[in-house]
């Protein structure tokens, strides 16, 4: 299966401008620049795209695989975090930050034993393999 | 720096639905599903949303890259095709199609040389150390 998007760009690093698209065009000649990705810009940037991809990845992967253990997934709500180093200019890790509703029968303990599970075999955290990558749980 | 996403689900893995939503709010609780990502439901998905984050990433860092040069780009764009093997559940490669006007006073060659180096030093291609990254080039 392929899924695409496209960069357009004219101009310089810092006073060009870009846009993005997608497949799906949920991204339609969306606006991204120098300063939407390293100043205080008003627009998207690769980092929160990488997020978002990563987010929606997990969040369903987790859905997943409560379902295969046998239980009825509650509420999901994950951020995901991505920290950029400016000088060296690298991504260095991403936070995946969950909150999730309690599941009847089944403890804290078994939920984030789960929820490690989903976050090991993501595939976008497998993609990732050159960055950290944390979770955080929230289970009430 | 820190650039953030938030992915919410509710539901199981094949009938549940998900949102997804960007710190910018470019993506604003845009719907995603298990039928958005493995068929053909009309919605975004982490494969494109990746994409786009790694076209974007590396256009923009060719761009740097030309300038630092001293080369004023032309126009960039590039088309990154996310495949992900469904069998696995897992992405296996990324393929950069750039389309580049070509620049007075720099060769083919050349050009080829600095769009190489900007696909294998932008963050995104450094973070995705566990996949396949293959760059083509159009330049005319």
């Amino acid at each position: 299966m392929k899924r695409s998007a496209t960069a357009h760009w004219v101009g310089n690093l810092k006073e060009g401008k870009g846009t993005l698209s997608t497949q799906s065009r949920v991204l339609d000649q969306t606006s991204y620049a120098f300063n939407t990705r390293f100043a205080d810009g008003i627009g998207t940037n690769p980092e929160e795209l990488l997020g978002a991809a990563h987010a929606g990845c997990f969040t369903m992967a987790l859905s997943g695989a409560l379902t295969q253990a046998g239980h009825v997934p509650g509420t999901l709500e994950t951020k995901a975090v991505v920290s950029f180093d400016t000088t060296a200019l690298a991504i260095t890790d991403i936070l995946l930050q969950l909150k999730a509703t309690a599941i009847e029968g089944l403890s804290e303990e078994q939920f984030r034993a789960i929820a490690q599970g989903a976050k090991e075999n993501c595939p976008l955290s497998k993609a990732l393999g050159a960055i950290k990558i944390d979770l955080e749980v929230t289970y009430s």
